[in-house]
């Protein structure tokens, strides 16, 4: 504790990865006051197929926009 | 926000996971009386033997009850 | 199974919840194809200080907004 | 997208809430490389009662450290 | 890592709470074949009136029952 | 309910998976002092590269120490 779940997209480069996870730390070990080597940050990715906004695929809305 | 995180098992069919989104998205906009655009639903798809009901493994279930 | 978790603001009236439980219910009930009794919502009320967008507590975005 | 959910203990200082959630927007903004206005985070305070570490509740292993 | 959040009915009894967590914890340590300090357990607590089974409310599933 | 999710490291044997589902769901049951029937765990299998303590991914960890 404290542990962070981020739930988004999928991340293809783990250079990105690392990056997310380290600087995400960084703040929240800052937001807390907290030793950051206590923080455990969890990356869910999604696949476009899985997440909806306001009721559609992030599939079907990327595909919608690319038809236009 | 509104966020919604369904635990399920997995789903084939995409039209299902779009008919999924698309309900559940009304259902929660008409609950919260918020508009739909706002609404993401995340759907989590769980294989048979990662999931338990009982102490027993789905994957398990199947076949007991299948064996029968 | 399916679980589904609602992350949303507080709901002061009992009856925007059963409304919320019972809609998304029969909404992942028809989007599975599963029998509603299986299906478990859990409802989650955030404090407008324990969320933010884009780095902003909603709390003080709905005092910005009124401030305007 | 990206929803950040951030578990941690009790925080009682507004301030600190809005330095954890600006600073944990910011480095998923980066991290990401994605608009800060599209990221979600919602923090869970959790009272020392509800949190155990190897199996130790924070509220017994503060008392058990006070006594020493 | 690895972290349990356990989504249940409210706890009174402060024992019940420790007797949880340290069973549940001896049990993942057991099962990854992990040493116990470094499983984290989250109880959470839900109010019968923001959990649903079958699309009713465990509020109104007991009221019923009780009125029969 | 109640519900388990177990966020841990991926898990080869399926027979460690029967294990961990069985003695947690037997360890809940104590402790709430419910019947274990009710009770679902999901196991969540979190690749090393998409964990991070301290700010560095799991993935990165092992190859540390590794090279010592």
């Amino acid at each position: 504790m404290p542990n962070i779940i981020i739930e988004g997209p999928p991340i293809k480069e783990l250079d990105r990865k690392r990056k997310l996870a380290k600087e995400v730390t960084e703040a929240a070990a800052q937001g807390y006051g907290l030793p950051k080597e206590i923080i455990v940050v969890l990356i869910k990715e999604n696949s476009p197929e899985n997440v909806s906004v306001g009721g559609e695929l992030i599939l079907d809305r990327r595909q919608r926009k690319a038809d236009k």
